[in-house]
């Protein structure tokens, strides 16, 4: 999956996503770490602009400037549409970014975070401590453990938030991306719940996109919503969550609540929120919407 | 600028954006065209996934698949804010796509592209087809003459809406980004006329945007407002364009009119067209609004 283009200067990493014909890469000064856990390759690399880089088996994960984008995108639309989400699952999310989101909400009152790959935050904890800040928070537990399991055997209506917080739909994410998944999540969710996955690019991954919304159907939720964000790290730099609820509409959200947010943002605010539900032209024709 | 990383399968055209570190890349086919012109150097690539790549002086201009998102952000907002824009100006857009997306506007009269190298829109008649369909539309006009000189001499009062659809403020566009090419615009519009600039990524040129606002109040417009869009095949895949009026705010538009446009559309729509007026956080920070 990966390449590394020769300069005069300074080495870059890039990533060369074949199933769209297009690449991505940083310039690096240093690879920091590399190593193969039981599950995948992780390296993480200096960059030159983007502070650390963390790559899993080829593919970019995050780096330390645009993470933002991400992981507030994954978190605070759905945590401002849920009226009060007390308990929260994060399926992967093993850099802690989206955890830590997460409990900058009040209203949580427990978060668990469910990484199959102790080492991804090991690193994470090392390479970008900014982003653990809130593993010690008496919220917040972590478990290194098997997702889909822990979801197929979550205690029925139990849950208000589940995130889906994972690599591609390759590899140990696989089984992330199908109707047995999403009803194990259905099956936890209180009436009201919420489900919200990263959903890849709405430019290179529209049919994918298009069957997870089904999927989601399929396996009882009675809306479904993808919200387009820009993440320059990722194949095309533009990237989505895919929202769905058990019961209810995905029609609006605590607005009020979102304006008067007490917690610091560098992206999401209310009026990028509202934004984010927009449906470019294309996608409302792909979507029937 | 460019480099061309190697592959067993394919070659890529990559290039490396020396100041945000980045850089993007897509696999091609064939190098299908280059020459040297007066003013830069040219180049068209076959890709395998985005249709046709034009590169002048190593950046990327358009990809035949992503184009639509930077040609409907650089019209279709400021003509739905305009009242009625009956003269336009193009100021660059030489692959033609801006002009085609002007003139799918019925309240357009006239729209004047004013690009400085002929070579720029014979080869997108050639490679890019479908962007120039509107060529010979009786309302337009192709000129191929200096577009700073051009805007200095219009008529004072003369114009609803100037659109600069620039490469990067480097070589032949670096005049196009500065207080004096402003004034000339501001001057040669009617009151409530409009400017709108395509402005680099929100995400790596932020101190540029500021600047280029700066420098449009400066030249005595009322008001600025920065639209940021999707756009993979530049810098951080994260474009913007910045509107600038000659009288009166930026506050609404014609939304109505937008919803019920006559037009198809691939990216632009009355949702997206608010959607891209709300700032991101770390925007409204640096931009005091």
């Amino acid at each position: 999956m990966s390449q590394q283009p020769t300069s005069n200067e300074a080495s870059w990493f890039t990533e060369a996503h074949q199933a769209s014909g297009s690449s991505i890469g940083f310039r690096t000064e240093q690879l920091l770490h590399a190593e193969k856990t039981p599950f995948q390759t992780i390296e993480i690399h200096q960059t030159t602009d983007w502070g650390k880089l963390m790559v899993i088996d080829g593919c970019v994960m995050l780096t330390t400037r645009d993470n933002f984008l991400y992981h507030e995108m994954m978190t605070h639309p759905a945590l401002f549409t849920h009226a009060r989400a007390k308990r929260v699952v994060i399926i992967g999310g093993g850099d802690c970014g989206t955890l830590r989101e997460v409990l900058k909400h009040e209203e949580v009152e427990s978060a668990v975070q469910v990484e199959i790959d102790e080492r991804v935050t090991r690193l994470a904890e090392q390479y970008f401590p900014e982003l653990c800040e809130s593993n010690h928070d008496p919220r917040a537990e972590l478990l290194f453990i098997d997702g889909i399991k822990y979801m197929a055997e979550a205690e029925p209506d139990s849950l208000d938030l589940v995130i889906v917080d994972s690599t591609d739909p390759v590899g140990p994410a696989e089984g992330l991306f199908n109707a047995a998944f999403y009803a194990s999540c259905h099956k936890a969710l209180r009436h009201g719940g919420l489900l919200v996955q990263q959903s890849e690019s709405p430019l290179a991954h529209l049919e994918l996109i298009k069957s997870m919304r089904s999927a989601m159907r399929t396996a009882g939720f009675s809306a479904v919503k993808t919200l387009p964000f820009p993440q320059p790290c990722y194949p095309t730099g533009w990237w989505s969550c895919t929202m769905a609820r058990k019961g209810g509409d995905l029609s609006g959200f605590r607005e009020r609540g979102a304006s008067a947010k007490n917690f610091p943002t560098k992206y999401y605010n209310a009026e990028i929120h509202k934004a984010a539900l927009a449906q470019p032209e294309f996608m409302r024709e792909a979507f029937g919407e």
